[in-house]
């Protein structure tokens, strides 16, 4: 089951052009994830300041198909994949109504944030994972 | 009556000393004024692009009580109050469960956003002040 | 011959794990595209501000190798390559002394953004990419 | 001896108005007085993250006078202030050849970061203070 995430344009995310900052939409997908995290009973608060598990994000791409002004009620989409034990990635889908404008991935991968070292995801994400995953046969 | 915005605090508003950037404190007040037009009927799209109507910002302040921390619900209270044909200010107070996090003002000016000559507050402005004043007896 | 901008890390640009939040990337990137673009003599107020012609990011994609921190000195070697008559894509490697900290890429296609029909790169772009390509055989 | 800073405005500073975002300016500043820690030889990147020492900002005000555009390259004049052994403000006015566009305060106070309890500025603030003050006779 994917995450849904309502969330409305505001004018700090748009640019001179009178539309959504593209580099803004990837932090619009962030706060998806967020709130999926939040909504699987993960403290924000915690998670991003853990002295021992880090998750950063190594590669992310984005395809822009319609542009968002300030004001649209945007719903993101959103689909964790585990890829193994120490990364998964999320699929995003921003639709406006009935169309979607734009589409991203961010793969993510576990360390310890002072050796920078992988590790394996902790379980809070493995649950979080087998939470909004679309699919019954996990890749692992 | 003032209006009441809730706003999770998201990684992105945060920097490296762990809490919300100061200015970004001011972009969340943003939002809440952005919510309250919303409220009061205003198409933020048309708002925030219409050629003959500005209302630009040309005063803030803010005072920091109290660090916000990723994951955190706030509560913005906002009260806007007209100062004359032209101006209006609006107050936030940013709570944090029984705490006061941060209070700011945004004064603002009606100009036309080409001459950049002032002119007076639209209707929409007038009904958006009266709709959120805390006071029943206007300033002007 | 590529072009180059060196940039400090800021504040501003990172988030609560200590280094620089993963959208921003492609906005410091973005600032080197605008950098390159001033440099070839393009007024960058009118270029963004044209109402006949915008070349809007449809794609992009970024691989972090290595965190940034706050006070670094990166610099951003940026290779423009036109696509066809109304694309181009520009590629970023963002170093860190001897080091990759990051590589991106952006396509951008030219439109009218009234109508957001394609249309052909305007000649300001066709000397700026002749200017900071890498490749003497263009791809088109 | 006041600091100065040039910044080119960058299109993600700008907002639909097509102008410089209000809450950015705020950012400009800051940028202005990181350089001015870096110009007076403090490291920046064990400044912010020194895990006993944080100046986070208290207080903030600014006045706008003239809206900036994508490309505007203005000058950022620093003027830091001591007011007490634990306290200090920056003066910042933002130029446009010759004309002022904004004008803002900052005030810091010195905390340790986790108990978040007052205690002095250290030695390599009060020779950035030093460095940079227009006045001989420190308000101390």
């Amino acid at each position: 089951m994917p995450f849904n995430y309502t969330r409305t344009i505001r004018f700090q995310d748009t640019d001179a052009a009178g539309v959504v900052y593209f580099a803004n939409v990837l932090a619009i997908c962030h706060e998806a994830y967020e709130e999926s995290l939040a909504a699987s009973g993960i403290n924000l608060k915690l998670f991003f300041s853990n002295p021992e598990v880090a998750i950063p994000i190594v590669h992310t791409s984005v395809d822009f198909f319609r542009p968002m002004f300030c004001g649209d009620k945007v719903t993101i989409l959103i689909t964790p994949r585990q890829i193994n034990e120490e990364k998964f990635e999320i699929a995003y889908q921003i639709n406006l109504v009935e169309q979607t404008s734009a589409k991203a991935i961010t793969k993510h991968v576990c360390i310890n944030p002072i050796s920078r070292i992988k590790r394996v995801l902790p379980g809070e994400i493995i649950r979080w994972l087998s939470h909004w995953n679309d699919d019954d046969t996990p890749l692992l």
